[in-house]
């Protein structure tokens, strides 16, 4: 019996939607079928069979008769020019009443969310439906089983690294501090003291230089998770970028739809960061919570309370969880932007005079705290150890010959950007405050992260004098004009450095 | 200086969002500005300058050097495929930050709800983002002073009837109950005594029939503002379709989102509602609450209150609100359907012996309220006797006339779909219960309101007597197939009629 079914052509639009599963259909086509825009269809093809989302177009872009397709479903149905297909109505998600119950105050199953996090991995959820999903856990906040319940979801419904040993560590700090690359010293101290720290990381979105963009400087970081795993049993550690492996496909999704009004719900941010050690398989872990003005976390009573539910949700997912708060009032380090950090990090491992002090100290407060956690006491001894003796700085080179760099390369050989530009001290004083968000944006504005040699070189730290005439920083970027931009946004920017 | 800005190539894609204004840019050029998806950019056309969302495509839909421009782009900024234009890094909109205030409870101020209402109108809001706002109102209902404010606002920013008439007189009927056609009725009494009646109803969205659908049997019910305003001064009133106005477009925008999940807030219900009579200046309204089971409010309580709420908002936007609860226990009228439901309205208005009484009793309540806000104490006497002199019917006759239609025509001259279904009582009773959602299902299944002779003609209504092959109702359809398909939903609905 035919009823309720129609016949149409394909026509590839050859345009992606970014997520969503979604063709658009005529608009008198859609009355036969009383179809309306976020609708769901059927669509056959011989014996494959896809659901997606209905929109309604007029006939310039698709005739009577004829179905326009995105690029998406084209990846999941082999569809060509004028294949025929056959489509029907279909029920809408059964997670959209899951979402209408959140979004009314009532705390979901797990079967629920792992069938919410199912469709959004799928792309079976439309912008808008996704959208009500944040919003609904935004204001009704995810109680601790639900937040356990989405980390297992977010990592199980994607690829997970499987190592064969039992014990693996990893680390996380919370964005915000510009110059905060403790990733590349902290890895190659860990490697080197044996364990395994198979270390994901991302690029920077709203930030100079996330820790992939700086490794980038250093090697290649783009790795599928078997090439991962070789560089892992010959190194015991890899610093690769995220994005470039499915691990946790719908925490991409989720944070992609969050940015747009900048929020961040605390479960979410939870469920985010440890969906990401889980597709791992890590083990003991370490987060790094900076408080300080212009940071995400501005208060210490906000970080004690994260730090009690990082803790609380490792317990829960069979973790060990080591969280300390740590200063965020300044940049950490002198680089900020890919390369001006990848020569900080060298200058560590290496043990140069000139290396920044500040970053090292953090680097191994960092690793005494994970030495703690595999049941080691004299963890600071063993991390100088590993970094005075070079043993840190060889087991990075041979992370880098792997993931093919350049393992020789000295901190003053790595390019930075043409032009420089000098802040200097227009009177004698103490510094008293720098303004991290203010020193990103001008690192940006200089280049970073897409410019690698952008970026700045900060001379003096809070608490340092300066004297009239000396400089504070450097700014480099690649063309004049960018430097004439930064010379007149920092002529607006009376408090970047206060002293 | 020439920084930070890119000069493009116009690419038209033909295709609309059906809302914000998008553009799609190249990846790579993507990085020069680092711009990501759902950032905003500034696009220059000689003198003019239009703010988009963006998003990023391979160079199969944008090679690097051009830029895709949506269909809503190319109404607001006229652009031609191979178009010259500069594109910058704009800022987020203001109402931005005015969303997320929402979403974290706060209330919102006027100038505020302003601000968010002028950019959904505008386009300037991208799907993501105005969900965003209808769930932060969804979660944090707004407080009487947002609503009055958003109703102004819903109202203001789109066109507007003035009328010389200082008394403009409305009505509005909650949804969900099938075949509840008062308005046919109501306007023409109402008009015939005098008053002034602009009357925009909406098309079926997921019933059988929308009061457009049902006066579109009849007459043209799509007129430009200026058209409507003709038609008013010659008969006082007029029975359009709501969506062929541009009045309160952003309510049709706020809609079209809350569909998807099926929620409706009742604070943005209120605005909705009172935005349209607003837009319409009207100043003595009644609206209608029916209360039942599978309808959109279900207990009396709910009714009760929302009754409250309407009237404090009437009176804070100066009009005369009535409201009434009604029984919305079973369909009202015998037809279901446009053509079906203009015959029982044509039997109503013409005094026919085979008219549906509950929708003339009905008609009649709502008309002796309505009489009531208008000062006169008779109303009841006064409805009957304009529908019984034959003048209520003449008012009908002169506005069909006027908007195009043959006043002439018989209730029984009326096509309706070809194929029938009897619905045969298996037994004698008495009828319990009538499902309104399984009607209306079976309605539109059977093709109402595309096909407008097909639905339901209801025998008979709760608490008369069945006797064993007595009809209950016979379904109305264009083919055969789709009778098939009903009579096969059918033998799944035990309970549509209890007897």
């Amino acid at each position: 019996m035919r009823r309720n079914i129609l016949k149409l052509k394909v026509k590839r639009l050859g345009i992606s939607t970014g997520g969503p599963l979604v063709a658009i259909i005529n608009e008198e086509d859609a009355k036969v079928l009383d179809l309306h825009p976020l609708d769901r269809i059927k669509i056959t093809k011989g014996k494959s069979i896809e659901t997606v989302v209905v929109d309604i177009g007029k006939k310039s872009v698709v005739p009577k008769g004829t179905i326009g397709v995105f690029d998406e479903l084209t990846a999941s149905l082999p569809l060509k020019d004028r294949d025929s297909v056959a489509i029907k109505v279909a029920k809408k998600p059964v997670s959209l009443d899951y979402i209408k119950k959140k979004l009314d105050g009532y705390s979901l199953s797990k079967k629920e969310i792992d069938q919410i996090v199912w469709d959004i991995v799928h792309n079976r959820l439309s912008d808008v439906e996704l959208t009500f999903f944040i919003a609904a856990s935004y204001c009704n906040p995810n109680n601790m089983d639900e937040t356990v319940w989405l980390t297992r979801a977010i990592a199980n419904e994607g690829d997970r690294l499987q190592l064969k040993e039992k014990k693996i560590i990893d680390k996380h700090s919370i964005g915000g501090i510009p110059g905060n690359r403790t990733t590349l010293v902290v890895v190659p101290i860990m490697a080197a003291a044996g364990y395994t720290m198979p270390k994901t990381s991302s690029r920077a979105i709203t930030s100079p230089a996330g820790t992939a963009d700086t490794m980038e400087v250093l090697a290649s970081v783009e790795f599928s998770l078997k090439k991962m795993r070789e560089i892992i049993t010959k190194a015991k550690a890899c610093i690769v970028w995220g994005g470039a492996l499915n691990l946790a496909p719908a925490d991409d999704k989720i944070i992609n739809v969050e940015k747009s009004l900048m929020i961040d719900a605390e479960s979410q941010l939870l469920a985010s960061i440890m969906a990401k050690k889980h597709s791992v398989s890590s083990t003991h872990v370490i987060i790094d919570i900076p408080i300080g003005p212009n940071t995400k976390i501005t208060d210490r009573k906000k970080a004690e309370h994260l730090k009690y539910k990082f803790k609380q949700l490792g317990t829960k997912l069979g973790m060990k969880i080591s969280v300390i708060l740590t200063d965020g009032k300044e940049p950490i380090g002198n680089g900020i932007g890919p390369a001006l950090e990848a020569r900080d990090v060298l200058k560590i491992l290496r043990q140069d005079d000139d290396r920044p002090l500040d970053l090292e100290k953090k680097c191994l407060a960092m690793c005494t705290q994970l030495f703690s956690l595999m049941g080691k006491r004299n963890g600071l001894t063993l991390s100088k150890q590993l970094l005075q003796s070079g043993k840190a700085y060889e087991k990075m080179q041979h992370i880098i010959k792997l993931q093919g760099g350049n393992a020789r390369i000295k901190p003053e050989e790595i390019p930075l950007a043409r032009f420089e530009y000098d802040v200097i001290a227009s009177k004698s004083g103490k510094i008293k405050s720098i303004n991290n968000l203010f020193v990103a944006k001008i690192a940006r504005i200089a280049g970073a992260p897409q410019n690698k040699g952008a970026g700045i070189y900060l001379y003096k730290h809070i608490g340092e004098t300066l004297k009239k005439g000396e400089r504070i920083m450097t700014v480099y970027a690649g063309t004049k004009s960018k430097i004439d931009y930064v010379e007149q946004v920092l002529e607006g920017m009376d408090d970047i450095v206060v002293y």
